[in-house]
C-alpha cells in the first residue's frame, strides 16, 4: 500500500509498504478515507520529536472502514464506518480509568509516532474499541476527520481547561487550526466576549467570521493594550494560549484578570518565563493537557446536531498520491492560507 | 498607645500613637489582646514592598475586643471577642460576591500594609461586620490569633488550591508556619502519604511530629530522586510550594505527577523557569491565590472540635513592650527554631 | 401615590398609599418605571401565600430609577437606572457570603410579600448596593424587568441545578414564562436537544420558536413515551419541572436517565411521590431552589451580547392605571395567550 | 465444588456444584478464600429481588487466589491475591467510560444476582482486569472482603454523594454495617459534627465508638428535635439514608439544612412522600446512586496507610460448611448484635 513515511530530519517520501495485519485480539485494521496533516507532523519532520524515528508512516487522524476486526473487539466490525481517534485508549489502566486517556500505559499519543499511521491507505488500531468512534450516519466524513484531534484539543485544552462560562470574556492567542476549533467551542458556553489575536490578518478574518468578537493583529505589539482598554483594565477570565513559544504563553500572563485561567494548548519546546513576582496573589490558574479525546462522542452530537460545523476549517483537498503537495502547501500556511487540508484516500 | 511602627527600609521601633478612631460608620475600633509577626512583616522591613509607605503601623494578625462599633455595624458590640482577619472584605464588590475577598476593590490586604495594623494597642478595622469574626466560646486566644492568617493561607491557597483527597500523595515544600499550617489542614481530606520538604532538621521535626508521613532534608540536592522512588517514579498528586523562590517552584514541577496540581502559596518576589517544554502535555494545573479568608468560620469549627490545634505552632512569647526582642526572634528562626510568635498587648 | 394591593384572599384594588420613606441607612427609595406580574403574585391573591398579609403592596420585579440613596448605600446615586432584584441581600450573612441569597437572614423574597413591592409609583428597596443593579445603557428596560426574577430563576433553578452541558438532551416540563426562560438560558450550554412538554399548543410553538428542538403536548399523556422513544428508551440528561404540581414532579422520574438531574423549578403546594422504588440505583440527582440570582450580572451581559433577548417573552403592556386588567389578562393566560405583560408607570 | 444456593422464596441450601469454568477470554476463575453475606442476600431469599432466580450461587463480595485467567486478561495471572468487586466492569461501554460501573451494559451488580456469585469455593469473574484488584501486600484479607461493597457503597453513595465537607454537620440515619462504614468514611472529610441515629443501642455504641459525636436512639421518636436543638434550629448538612424504608427517608427531609444535601444509600422497595411543599424553595439537593465501585483503589490505600480500619466492623466469623449458621446470625442481627460476618472457604 501506499503510505507517507518519515525518512529523518527533513525527509519524507511516499513509499510502497506492506499492508498492517492484527497483532493483538483487541486490533482492528482500519482502511483509510481521509486523512489530514497536523502541525504535529511537521515537528516531526523538523526532527523535533525524537520519540519518533525513521521509517515511520506518520498520521494521526482520519476517518475510514475497518476492514477486519481481531477476535476481542466486541463493538465493530468490518465494514463500519469510524472515525480515528488521535489518542489509543486501552480503557483499563489507571490513567484511561479516570478519563486521562492522553496517559494511557498501553496508548496515548501513538498513531503516527510509535506504531504506523493514518498518512497511508490502511491502519493498524490497537484497542479498537475504544480508539476508535463509529460514525452517526448524518455526519459528513470530512468534519469526522476534525474531530480526530484538532476539535477535542481546542475543546479539551482550551475551553474545558479554561472553564468557559455564560458571560465570560476569553482571550485566544493563536488563529490557527486549534485556536479556531477553540473559537468554535468555545461557544457551547455563551462566553460573551471572545478576542483572537494572531499576526496574520487572513486568519483573523476567518476568526471574525467563525464567532470571535473582537480581533487583534499584534504585529504592532498592542494587542495586550488594546485587551487591557477592552476589558477596563482588568483583563480576560480565560487566556488561552495556541501557538507553543514563549512569547505567547507570557503574553497570557499579561492578558489575565485576576481569579481568571491561562489555558495552554500549545506544544512548547522551551521553557517559558512565569512571572510569579506579578502573579503569586492575583489567584490564576494555569494548566497544561494532553488531549485526552473524552469529548469525541460529546463532539461528534453537535455535529450532528450543527451546533458546529468542523468543515469551515477544510481550505484544500488533494489525494494521498499529491500528499508532498499537500505537505507543501500546509507547511506554507501563510502564503496559502491553508487551514486543514483533507487527503482522499 | 503603643505601636510598632515601621520607618523605612531595616528600621522599625515602638512608638508613641495616637489611639484610632472610627472613620466610617462600618468600622470598628478593636482593643488588641494578643497579636504576632508574619513573614511579610519582615518583607515590609526589608522594602520589598513600596506600597506599605514609612509611618505604618505594622500587623495584619490578632484577637481583641471590639472597643467601639461604628453605627452601621450590625452583627458586633462593644466588648465582643474577635479574630481579626488579615483580608478586609466589605462584602459588596463584584470580587467580595464571588468570594474573592483578596481582592475586593475597597478592602483585601489592607492591615499593616496600606492602614496601620495590628501590633499596637488598638487597631481600627474597616467593614468590620465582614471583616470580623466572634471568637467561639471554647477557642483558646493564642489558637485563633493562628487563624488570621496562616492557616486560611495554608488552607485556601494549599490545600483547597491543590485539591487535595482522600489516598493522594502530597509534598510540601517548606516547613515554615505556613507550610506546617498546610500539613495540618491537608489532613483534613485523609491523604495516605503527607512528604515535607525542607533544609531544616528541626522544622522536619516538628512536620513529623505534626503528621507528615514523611520528612526529607534537601541539603544534599536529593530530595526530588527520594520523593520519585517513593512514587514509583511517578510524582505527587499535589505539590505545594510554601517558601516563594524560584529553586522550590521549579522543584514543584519535578515532583508533579501526570495530572498533578502545583499550588503555589510562596511570596516571589522574581519570576521563575516554567518548563513548559516538558509540562504542556502533562495534565497539570498550576495556581496561585492571595488568602480570601474564606474559610475562616470553617477552621473556627474545626478548633472547636478539636480537629486542628494550631496552637501546636507557636513556639515564644513576648510582650508588646518587648515586640523588638520579638522580632530578632522571629527573624532568626534558624537559630531560634521560632515558628509563630505571641505578642501579649 | 397608587399601588395595587392584596386586600385578602381574593381581593385586590389600586389604592392611594403614601410614598415609600428610608427606614434604613442601606435603603434606597426607587420611582417605578416598569413592572410586571408574576405567577407567584396569583398565588398570593388565592391566599396561598400566608406569610403575605392584606394591606401589602404586591410585585417583586421592576426597573426604575433611584430617587433617594440612605447615607450608606454607596455605589448608587439619585438618578440611577436601576434593575430591581426579587431578592434582596444584606451581602454580610452567611448565607450571604456563601452565595445563597434567597436565604439571607435579612432579606430573601421579601418584597411583595413581607414588605410593599414593586407595582406602585415608588417602592423602598433595602440592602440597595446588592439588592439593585445598575442597567447597562444598551439594555432595553422591558428586557430587564425580565431578569428581576424569570431569567435568573430559569437560569440558576433549571439550568444550572439541572447541569446542563454541551452535548446533553434536556427536558423541560412546563412552557409558561418561567419554562421557556429556562429554554433560552439552557441554550448557553449548548444541549443537543431540548424538549419542551406542555398541555398548551400555543406555549409549544413559542418553545419552537425559542429553540426547543421538539415539542410534546401531553394532553394525550403520551410525552414520557414519546420522548423514551426518541431517546432510544434511556431517559433525558435533565428532567426540569416547571410546573409545580405532583403529577409533573412524577413525570420528571419518568423521563430521567440513569446519572440524570431531575431540577425542579415550581412553586409547590402538595407532596409528591418518590418513587425510590425504582431511583434508589439509577444514580440521579433531585435540586430544589429560591432563586439566588446570583447570576443577575452575568445575565445583564448576555443581553447586552444579544445572546439572549428577554423581551421575547413580553405578550402584552398596560399602565398602571390598568392594572387590574393586566391582572385579568395574565390571569386568563390559556385564552389571552399571556406569557408576561408590562406594566408602565 | 460447595456453593450456597438460592432455591426460591425462603429456601437455600449448601449444594454441590460444578465448578465455574472460564466462558469468555475476559474471564477469571477465583478460589474464594474468605466470603461475606450482605442485606442484599436477605432481600433475594424473601424473594424481593425477582431479576435473581433459583438455583443462583449468592454472593457478590469476597477475597480470592486467580486459579486461570482468559487468554486476554492482561494484569492478571494464576496467583493473583485479589480483592472481588460486587460491581462488574467491562471498561468500555459509554457508562463505564464515564465512571459508572453500576450502571455498566455488559456487567454492573450481576454477582450472585444474575450470574453465580461468591459464597462457594470458586467464582468465574468477567472482565477480570477492571472487575478485580490486587490487594496490597499489607491489606489484611477481611479487611479486604469489606470492600467488595459496604466500604465503597458507604464512601460513595454516602459520603461523597453527600458532599460531606470540613466543618460539615452529617446525620446518618442507620447504624448497620453500610451506615457505620459511611460513619468511618465520612472523616476523611473532617466533619464537625457526625450524628449517628438509630433504634438499636447496641450499634448506637459502635457507632460512637467508630467516632460519632452524637448518637440518638429514635425509639421515642425525639430524633429529629434533638437534631434541631443540637444544630440551632437549621439542621444538617448533609442527612444520610442508610436504611431503606420511607419513614427513615421523610426524616431526613426533616433533618436537612437549607443549602443541604439528602444522599439516599438505602435500597428501597416503596415509594416515599417528598415533602416539596416544604423544600422546594430549601436548595436542597438528593442523590441515589448504586454504588460504581471507582473508589476502591483509593480505599486500599486508605486501608494500606491505616487510615480506615474496615475489620472494625466484622463481628462473627463462620466456614463455609456451616454457612446456614452464618446467614441466622446475620439475618438475627437485633439479637446476635452481628455487623458483618466472615466466611472462611
Amino acid at each position: 500500500m501506499k503510505a507517507l513515511v518519515y525518512q529523518g530530519p527533513g525527509k519524507k517520501a511516499l513509499e510502497d509498504r506492506p499492508m498492517p495485519t492484527i497483532q493483538a485480539s483487541t486490533d482492528a485494521i482500519v482502511r483509510i478515507l481521509k486523512t489530514t496533516i497536523c502541525g504535529t507532523d511537521l515537528h516531526i519532520l523538523k526532527g523535533d520529536v525524537p520519540t519518533c524515528t525513521p521509517g515511520r508512516i506518520l498520521g494521526h487522524e482520519g476517518v475510514g472502514v475497518v476492514e477486519t476486526a481481531g477476535s476481542d473487539v466486541t463493538t465493530l466490525s468490518s465494514g463500519n464506518h469510524v472515525l480515528i481517534s488521535c489518542i489509543t485508549s486501552c480503557s483499563k489502566c489507571e490513567y484511561c480509568r479516570k478519563g486521562m486517556y492522553s496517559h494511557c500505559v498501553n496508548g496515548g499519543w501513538v498513531l503516527g509516532h510509535k506504531i504506523d499511521g493514518t498518512q497511508a491507505e490502511y491502519v493498524r488500531i490497537p484497542y479498537a474499541d475504544t480508539s476508535l468512534y463509529k460514525i452517526p450516519q448524518d455526519v459528513d466524513e470530512e468534519a469526522a476527520v476534525m474531530l480526530s484531534d484538532i476539535f477535542p484539543t481546542g475543546f479539551e485544552c482550551g475551553v474545558l481547561n479554561g472553564k468557559v462560562k455564560p458571560g465570560d470574556t476569553v482571550a485566544i492567542v493563536g488563529a490557527g487550526p486549534i485556536g479556531l476549533a477553540t473559537l468554535m467551542t468555545a461557544q457551547f458556553y455563551a462566553p460573551t466576549r471572545i478576542i483572537m489575536i494572531d499576526v496574520d490578518d487572513n486568519r483573523l478574518q476567518v476568526a471574525k467570521r467563525l464567532g470571535a468578537t473582537d480581533v487583534f493583529n499584534d504585529s504592532d505589539g498592542l494587542a495586550v493594550s488594546k485587551v487591557m482598554s477592552l476589558t477596563g483594565g482588568i483583563g480576560v477570565d480565560a487566556a488561552i494560549e495556541a501557538v507553543g513559544i514563549p512569547s505567547t504563553f507570557v503574553m497570557c500572563q499579561e492578558l489575565v484578570a485576576p481569579g481568571g485561567v491561562i489555558a495552554n494548548i500549545g506544544v512548547h519546546g522551551l521553557k517559558a518565563d512565569l512571572h510569579l513576582e506579578k502573579l503569586w496573589d492575583r489567584n490564576i490558574t494555569i494548566t497544561t493537557r494532553l488531549v485526552d479525546t473524552v469529548s469525541t462522542p460529546m463532539l461528534l452530537k453537535t455535529v450532528v446536531s450543527k451546533k458546529i460545523n468542523p468543515k469551515d476549517l477544510i481550505t484544500h483537498r488533494f489525494t494521498l498520491e499529491n500528499i508532498l503537495s499537500a505537505y507543501d502547501t500546509f507547511g506554507n500556511a501563510a502564503s496559502t492560507q491553508a487551514l486543514k487540508v483533507i487527503i482522499n484516500t
